[in-house]
């Protein structure tokens, strides 16, 4: 199958883009480097410790991207320079090659809404480093085609990534929000003098961090009631409520068709009838997970 | 050194109280578990496997419990009912047995205040399951001795556990409240359609669920600049003041004092010219996690 892999482009070659190297080469992928100031022997060693770094060219012309049928631009975070170097591979890349940009923050109908090829560029933002992290949100812009869209999460699928498509653009994407979010709770409890610095870091890493690893938080909380996530926000709203400082009830946030958008996205992974046996697997991976971590030096 | 523990108490043995018999018996502790409906077929079914059920002693009446060191109550959620167990503990315990509580959201300082032996008690709410999760928050009441919190520290520290301190009672401690803000922003987005339950359980799971797992929110984030956790927040304040709907900004939320005692917290694990090895570390584990995890059938 490897055998099959088509080329990959990468552009910008720091500590995204050569991780993403790592991340195609590692699944069979020729990949196709272009940054004029890559480090290559770091590249290089990077990439040659696991994996068939033959198959990593660096291609000092841009126009040598031309024989791949899907190009991730990681360079700086910066809009005209990524406008600039969206100009010129729109100029040079055959028409089905999709274009990737793994920026955080900025959006394509920003970037590039007058180019003749804007149907083939989008947004997939990696969590960092995607050779370790899965994670991938794909951003169209109204203007992206449906075909490149599917193209880019069959392209990623493929290496094992996990892309996840957002229905629009929204500013910081979705990545930085649940961060953010998190972080804000954090910095709170720190201000109030509630807890320690190190001691909330302590307990999101030896709680909800390794839960999270194992499944997503509404997945989790589908286990910790009988009837499931719905029964769950249900015998919890008065918690959720005292939770919020400005006077917003969970009924405010969580109207009735988004709970039901919840409760069937968990019940199609895990019926209630289910719910006991997958709380034992979970309880078991959890298990596997605090004793593989002790094995890592930290 | 297992010979050396002491006898633990474990009163109400439902999933709570079962998983906490397992922390203290995986770690050689004698344990004595009280509860007149507990099933104990299936408690010494999920400790045989392990570990030396011959150390565990089902004692039908309360007062066997006189010879512990230490009793963890998780009985039902009903302060009327720990209410009275606690008057009860008090009357039979010596003077030195610290009482912890598994509750999750009810605060000594309600439940025994006019207790003679009140400086015993504390709270000691776990990450579910405790024989998985490490994470177990400390909540002293006001009356509660120190010597009664280090001892409770001490005991669970020597089992692996990773018990942090709350410096005051709080509706719904930290723990709640962190995940708390976690689903009521992901609610948030699925309410707005930005991304479906599903699409955001997965990003939480395959990026920071992972990330999180290896080290904490702020201890990750001071590996994103050069300068630190500090640095970070300087970076990115326009991303966070953009993300906050009620108009306030991150300086409101993080005052000089507080960002202070972050930046010292992460200096002194991660001294900043230690950042880009300890990325690079984090970046290997991360790799070892998925590795770990692919190999857990979900």
């Amino acid at each position: 199958m490897s055998n099959q892999r088509q080329p990959i482009g990468i552009v910008g070659c720091g500590i995204i883009g050569a991780s993403w190297a790592r991340a195609f080469l590692r699944a069979g992928h020729p990949v196709v480097v272009h940054d004029p100031s890559a480090d290559l022997a770091a590249l290089r060693e990077a990439v040659a410790e696991a994996w068939d770094a033959g198959r990593l060219t660096h291609a000092d012309r841009i126009e040598s991207l031309a024989c791949c049928v899907y190009v991730q631009e990681s360079i700086v975070e910066d809009a005209a320079a990524k406008r600039a170097l969206f100009e010129t591979l729109d100029a040079i890349l055959p028409a089905e090659t999709v274009v990737a940009s793994s920026t955080s923050a900025l959006c394509m109908s920003d970037l590039v809404p007058d180019l003749a090829g804007r149907a083939r560029f989008l947004v997939a933002h990696p969590a960092s480093p995607p050779h370790a992290l899965p994670a991938v949100e794909i951003v169209p812009a109204p203007f992206t085609a449906p075909d490149s869209v599917a193209r880019a999460e069959d392209i990623l699928c493929a290496i094992g990534q996990t892309p996840v498509r957002l229905n629009r653009e929204v500013r910081g994407f979705v990545l930085n929000r649940l961060q953010a979010a998190m972080l804000m709770e954090m910095i709170g409890l720190v201000r109030d003098g509630i807890v320690s610095a190190e001691g909330v870091d302590a307990l999101m890493r030896d709680s909800f961090g390794m839960r999270w690893a194992i499944m997503g938080p509404f997945a989790g909380v589908h286990l910790n009631a009988p009837g499931g996530i719905a029964d769950y926000f249900a015998r919890y709203a008065p918690m959720f409520d005292g939770f919020c400082a400005d006077g917003e009830t969970l009924a405010d946030r969580l109207p009735p068709d988004t709970l039901d958008a919840l409760q069937a996205h968990a019940t199609a992974r895990v019926p209630l009838e289910d719910i006991a046996a997958r709380r034992a697997w979970r309880d078991d991976a959890l298990v596997g997970l605090r004793d593989w971590r002790a094995g890592v030096a930290s």
